[in-house]
């Protein structure tokens, strides 16, 4: 089955794009208008800023290099989205908030740089929920990005309009930010693939902070191979390919939130046949979930402390709430919740065990219609927002890289395939999702 | 003017003592009989729990050593003190806290393993404000300690009997820990001089925690000089000698806060010429305050929940409501506080300017009596805490080498001459007081 209304790169490959360039079949101008058109016609609300004029300057720019001989490897010509919160210079980066309206970057972040030097052509800026505070990735001030798959339902977030951009196949590849989920959570609900890097491992100066202990730099494209590829081509880095055999584990999703069982078997079976089982045990979840929350909260409050008090109604309401809460948490739990992190980094080490990676759903649910913000899974009300991060959000606590792949569809909606690996297990990440289904 | 009841150690320096103990006019069995008789005889409440058969061992051990012909340098046979919350082998250690009135150590702090490394002979524990989280050292399960030019006024604190013991000269040498000024108020206050090392020069494993980001081990003893011998032999280090020509420059204590003038005088008499004075901008002393409170606030309210939630009738009622007031400070202001460290780096380099050393009183006010939490200068009301730490938490927030030198007395009372380094500058800062009066 495939999507709805397929863009000009829906089933192309990093790869595929690099070798059609290097022969000659197409030009970065060409994949850049192309891109630019599929924007433009897309009713996904995906993109806020198109910089249609940058963008083409930068797609001939590359060509001229390739014609010379200059080849800056497999983003060279690329069409990439980046999203509304990480700086771009001389073009409108808005956080997706009313606060910053008209605000112009002076620089571009350090991953912008990266991805200029890597030779990619950035075409414009994504939809993020405002501030990329929210999992949900439906309240922006432009309004809420849309699912390809079904655009009454969310994308998930916050790098909702990277997630709906590469799954629809507007761009190839999408810069997005990951404090509990937001890189993988619309990735996976969307139909791409996402990568949240280890932490630090692709540089976060000039990105709008959401929570700097938590924000990770990381990637959306359409398969795992093409998120690795962007990870190696941004990192300058390259992953070994010869891995050995790598052992996964699968986490039971139930062990950390009651998951749409659809879900969890349509994961399983893209997972393939594992090594063996794990589950996180209740009291190991819940400190998680408090050091998350608490880390999150404070360094939010101290984003945010300013504005909460100057122009608290130029926030989305739900936004302007959440940060009511977050600037009560007391500072004690936030000291706590720092501590915490040796500790859990223990009980992860015991979780993993004999495995190499560790593979659950992405998101246990389906993604739910635009604004909802409870469900209903066996009868019984689950919240939208903590079903969303359930997942993904202790690998930020620790900085484990995580990767999402796509299973196959439920109900015509994505389902998605987490990996996770130790720091330094990126090789034994991306092999473990090219043995998966 | 001597002070009025003279110890065994007053007017002894380290290198005197060891030129004893090497010269065999004395034994480190000797020192340790005349320390733990000092101890046993005074009533200045400066120690809680003597080790008399474990230091008596010690000092023979020393003794044979030296017999032999190992030689473990300047603290070697030294009788010392150990303030009660630095954990100690099979050694009652307090806290000076009725939480831990029956709590033996499982094992030495590093720094008492340092301690011993270099041949020192532990005494005992020395009276601490409870839990260290009071300057004015006259809060403590076992009562208060008592400044020796005057029993009715307090040593200063929180390493009060540290304070005391060394400048009644019972003990030569005592370890303390200073968070906001706790080795040099009362070291200045009591007459001796204290010495707060960068951050985590001698490490802090096994120091019971106030607020760890602050928290930093120190030794008090007669001179400056002992000091750095002391240093340097606990952190196995050596400071250049030569250091060339120290540019000291004299802080303005009004600055900093009202100071009595009499002090003000007798520390800028101590520290001779200067090269030049500075004065410190009252919005930059506003965010050290704020970011010292707030640091310190979160870290100690999260060592203490647990027992604020259990057992709060156990503590000091002081302490207590003090501890209930940080447990409310919200997470957004500690994490500013953090952040705003870097930008207190860029204030101190500007206020440091020219100069290697900054010189001012360590304390603007005389001892004032035990309990005193108000006081008045020039007609005008004083917090005492306040003014007990407004010269010395600078150096906390960012962990400068800081050392305080006795000045002239006044009104039969100790004045203590404060000198601030850059990182790295100890040798510097050790000269500096070498060329004071």
């Amino acid at each position: 089955m495939t999507i709805p209304s397929p863009g000009p790169f829906t089933g192309r490959t990093l790869d595929g794009l690099g070798r059609d360039l290097r022969s000659g079949r197409t030009t970065a101008a060409e994949l850049t208008a192309l891109a630019l058109d599929a924007i433009a016609g897309s009713e996904l609300n995906a993109f806020v800023t198109v910089d249609a004029a940058g963008a083409a300057k930068a797609a001939r720019r590359a060509d001229e290099e390739l014609a010379a001989g200059i080849d800056r490897g497999p983003l060279h010509g690329i069409p990439a989205g980046v999203k509304d919160l990480i700086m771009i210079a001389g073009l409108r980066v808005t956080m997706g908030s009313r606060h910053f309206a008209g605000h112009v970057a002076d620089e571009d972040a350090a991953c912008v740089a990266l991805l200029r030097r890597a030779g990619a052509v950035v075409v414009g800026t994504t939809t993020t929920h405002e501030f990329a505070y929210g999992p949900t990735g439906d309240r922006s001030a432009g309004g809420p990005a849309r699912n390809p798959w079904d655009p009454s339902r969310m994308t998930g977030g916050s790098s909702a309009g990277s997630g709906a951009a590469v799954a629809a196949g507007l761009v190839p590849l999408a810069l997005g930010t990951d404090t509990g989920g937001s890189v993988r959570i619309p990735a996976a609900l969307c139909g791409a693939a996402g990568f949240k890097p280890a932490y630090d491992a692709i540089p976060a100066d000039g990105v709008f902070p959401l929570s700097r202990t938590l924000d990770h730099v990381g990637v959306l494209a359409a398969t795992a191979s093409c998120c690795r590829l962007s990870y190696e081509a941004l990192t300058a880095s390259g992953l070994s390919e010869t891995v050995g055999e790598v052992r996964v584990g699968w986490l039971e999703p139930d062990s950390l939130f009651p998951t749409d069982p659809r879900v969890a078997e349509a994961a399983r079976a893209a997972a393939g046949p594992v090594a063996g089982e794990a589950r996180m045990a209740p009291e190991v979840l819940e400190l998680f979930r408090e050091t998350y929350l608490a880390i999150q909260s404070g360094e939010t409050a101290a984003v945010h402390a300013g504005r909460l008090a100057s122009a608290p109604g130029l926030f989305d309401p739900e936004v302007l709430d959440r940060l009511r809460v977050a600037a009560e948490l007391p500072a004690w739990r936030y000291v706590r919740a720092m501590e915490a992190r040796r500790e859990l980094e223990e009980h992860a080490e015991a979780l993993f065990g004999p495995y190499d990676v560790l593979a659950t759903p992405t998101v246990p649910i389906l993604a739910p219609p635009i604004g909802a913000r409870e469900a209903e899974l066996g009868g019984e009300p689950i919240q939208v927002r903590a079903a969303l991060l359930a997942m993904t959000s202790p690998w930020n606590v620790l900085g484990r890289p995580a990767l999402t792949v796509p299973a196959e569809l439920v109900d015509g909606l994505p389902v998605g395939l987490q990996l996770v690996a130790r720091p330094g297990g990126e090789a034994q990440l991306f092999a473990a999702a090219r043995q998966c289904r």
